[in-house]
């Protein structure tokens, strides 16, 4: 997912911010994330702050990850 | 968005099954959601089949071009 020209969306930062909360009340690290997904720990971290276009694949792979269905990690 | 080597993730089946029932839940054509979203009609239609790995800022988009809260469209 390359850097997006467009301006962060709403829904992206509210995804990011979600993310990182759930990791945390779990004492996950980044690098736990990233083997449960198959996801780079780096990419995880540009998404926690809302600097990616995050497709709804990864959206996928990163709530199984967190253990939290995607739709409650998106409010 | 590129076409996605993995395959689909169940979340995307979600989203493109939903936004298809309240697009047409609202008598709203593909060329009506492509104005209010400012996205191609046929880029749509893909997505309403699964067909692409939608990004987070479309998935924002395209929920406020339907009116429906996007963590509603994804369950």
């Amino acid at each position: 997912m390359a850097h997006s020209p467009n301006p962060p969306s709403a829904l992206r930062i509210v995804f990011g911010q979600r993310l990182r909360e759930e990791r945390r009340a779990r004492n996950l690290t980044l690098e736990d994330v990233a083997e449960r997904s198959g996801l780079n720990w780096s990419y995880i971290a540009q998404i926690e702050r809302g600097e990616r276009n995050i497709g709804i694949d990864n959206i996928d792979a990163l709530s199984r990850a967190i253990g939290v269905e995607a739709h409650l990690m998106l409010q």
